[in-house]
């Protein structure tokens, strides 16, 4: 039995508002704010440059992974942390792309986070050896993971619609045709159960803004499955991902194990806040977890579905294959989006018509659910997203 | 005229601490802790997601691009800020071999910082194509750049000695050769007078943390000359460097400009951070910075070689020759700085004999030096870091 949820208390949420946009950008972490002004007035101003080691400045990218590890079932050590999503993909692409010299093609699916498909075509055009990437349709990935394929690249729960791959067959299905395959869980860490080490993936990467609550800009994580870390060579080969960086050796010699997978000087303030915002997962049941968050987007799409029907569900209707976000499609989809965020109903909205309501279960509860389903049916009966201010659109991520 | 210096009241110095080693880690600029408490608080806290807009979030990359742009003699929009600078040193380097597809070589030179020369190995690996990193002594440079120079990367001024490259005359030896040049100026933004337009670098790279006081961890920046960045094909090709992030396409287009040079999602809390150490610059005339570090550091050589006949300077003598820090080589260079900074003068050490100290004019005066030198003359001449406990080795950065 874990703690119960949610936990509210550990938040600061604001009056008023019922956050359905934890999948995109998490809520405050009490803490967060004081342990930030601790870093910065106590360890940056005071100790100065001896807080790399005194404050404990540099073990803190480890630290921090081995947290995010214990919420994935990834052993201790097997998760480095730091940069962008995105570079993450990078690193974990580029070696799997090593491990399979023979091999030219990337398998992803079109659903797949646009990003993540950016910096594969980055890639390939950097290698400038004739590779492919190969984006089918998600249901058809299966039977596309054919044996010329070096990498599956796939993100487990789909941003627009929060569909959700089963890992643990495409994974298998990967490895029966000999290729590499690459998790992304930025929908899923924190959201989901997930179990690396069962999984049997090669490499995971995911950021820790949406559902680990880390704050703007936290650093992203990488896994590599501890049995070929060692063999890796990164691409992104930078002093923290050395052997002995102090030494300022002229050659690069990689870290042991997943420390081969840090870059350049860790973004200090953002670990920090990062790791106060992990202390809130002490004691959570992730298969509680996960029933509570089921619980919760079932409720929303039976009351919403009842209420509103102009909206469309986008989103997988058997839970077992959806994460935890429920999407709806509807045309005028933005400004319905604008009105219902005045209303104190925070989603969002992704192109082309997509509206998106996140749930998390530290700090969503069954009244906060009726709530805005009752707001979003005001909404869309009165039609109140007609009036003109809520149709100039602006950019959201 | 510029603004006085220094300006001691911009920033928190511990008391009783005489730092120099704001090369490495610069000190906390008054007002960073409060506008972190703000962004964490009111920003990430109340505004949530729609703080990417409402708060500016999305635009502070390439403001505080601007503010930097602007100490290093660089139109505005040139400059993109986000990750650490060894991936900025990757994108300019993958980006500078793509426009020199038919040569192989990288030159650099052994007095570059470690990582710069491991990124080159990186992507030399992983473009697997036959590519070769060379690295002369640093004095060698300018005849090593020859015709099959595809790409000079180096960093001005050396971080262990302070010696300074002439920006200007290796530019041009690049270009006469057909080279494309890159410049890491980590070690030179906000501490001597660099003018990018003028130089006619395609390539600049550098960090905040330093002598732009932008805290741990702080971002990086790059550089690209304004008439080949819409040429150029990022190797990084991140969504936040697609000209319509939120298009959600499949496909990467690069943005307009240095923008394209963004990858994922930028650190707020670093970036606000750092845009409020910036605050710092206005008003401060960079000619006059650069004199008053010059008078700061001779006087250092002075006062020192006057009074500790045991150090042997290993800088260049030539202030147009040096950066803004001077060091002297000394056996027991290890446990002498352990002393000195024990004794409130705080430096660093780099392997294998280097005693650093750097000079930042914004918050040191005569008065200053002349305490330093006092201090390190005592724990010299009475074979003070001969106590055991100065012997034990740590890493520091």
């Amino acid at each position: 039995m874990g703690v119960a949820l949610p936990r509210k208390e550990f938040f600061e949420i604001p009056e008023g508002v019922i956050y359905l946009d934890g999948n995109s950008l998490g809520v405050l972490p009490r803490g967060a704010a004081e342990r930030a002004g601790q870093v910065i007035t106590q360890e940056w101003g005071n100790q100065l440059i001896r807080a790399w080691n005194d404050a404990g400045w540099m073990a803190l990218p480890q630290i921090v992974g081995d947290s995010i590890a214990a919420l994935l079932g990834a052993p201790k050590g097997s998760i480095a942390t730091g940069d962008t999503l995105s570079i993450k993909v990078y690193q974990a692409l580029a070696a799997a792309l090593k491990m399979r010299p023979e091999r030219k093609v990337i398998l992803s699916d079109n659903g797949n986070f646009p990003s993540d498909l950016y910096m594969a075509q980055g890639l390939i055009g950097t290698l400038a050896q004739g590779y492919e990437l190969r984006t089918p349709a998600p249901e058809d990935v299966l039977e596309a993971i054919t044996d010329d394929v070096a990498a599956v690249m796939l993100t487990q729960v789909d941003y627009r619609t929060g569909r959700m791959h089963d890992m643990d067959s495409i994974t298998r299905r990967a490895h029966a045709v000999g290729a590499v395959m690459i998790w992304d869980l930025a929908h899923s860490a924190g959201a989901v159960e997930v179990d690396l080490a069962a999984c049997n993936a090669e490499f995971a990467v995911g950021c820790s803004y949406k559902y680990l609550n880390g704050g703007p800009g936290a650093p992203a994580f990488i896994y590599v499955r501890p049995d070929i870390v060692d063999g890796i060579e990164p691409a992104l080969s930078g002093w923290l991902g050395h052997e002995a960086p102090f030494a300022m050796d002229l050659d690069y010699r990689p870290a042991m194990a997943t420390e081969r997978m840090r870059v350049g000087t860790p973004p200090i303030l953002q670990l920090a806040v990062l790791q106060e915002a992990l202390k809130v997962w002490d004691g959570v049941d992730m298969c509680e977890l996960r029933a509570a968050s089921v619980a919760l987007s079932d409720l929303f799409i039976q009351e919403v579905e009842a209420r509103c029907p102009q909206l469309r569900l986008a989103s997988p209707r058997n839970a077992s294959e959806r994460g935890s976000q429920v999407s709806f499609a509807f045309e005028h989809g933005y400004a319905a989006m604008q009105t219902i965020i005045d209303r104190g109903v925070i989603g969002d909205f992704r192109a082309p018509n997509v509206m998106r309501f996140g749930f998390t279960p530290l700090y969503l509860d069954h009244d906060d659910v009726m709530a805005a389903a009752q707001i979003i049916q005001e909404v869309l009966t009165e039609e109140l997203w007609r009036d003109p201010k809520y149709q100039v659109r602006a950019a959201v991520t």
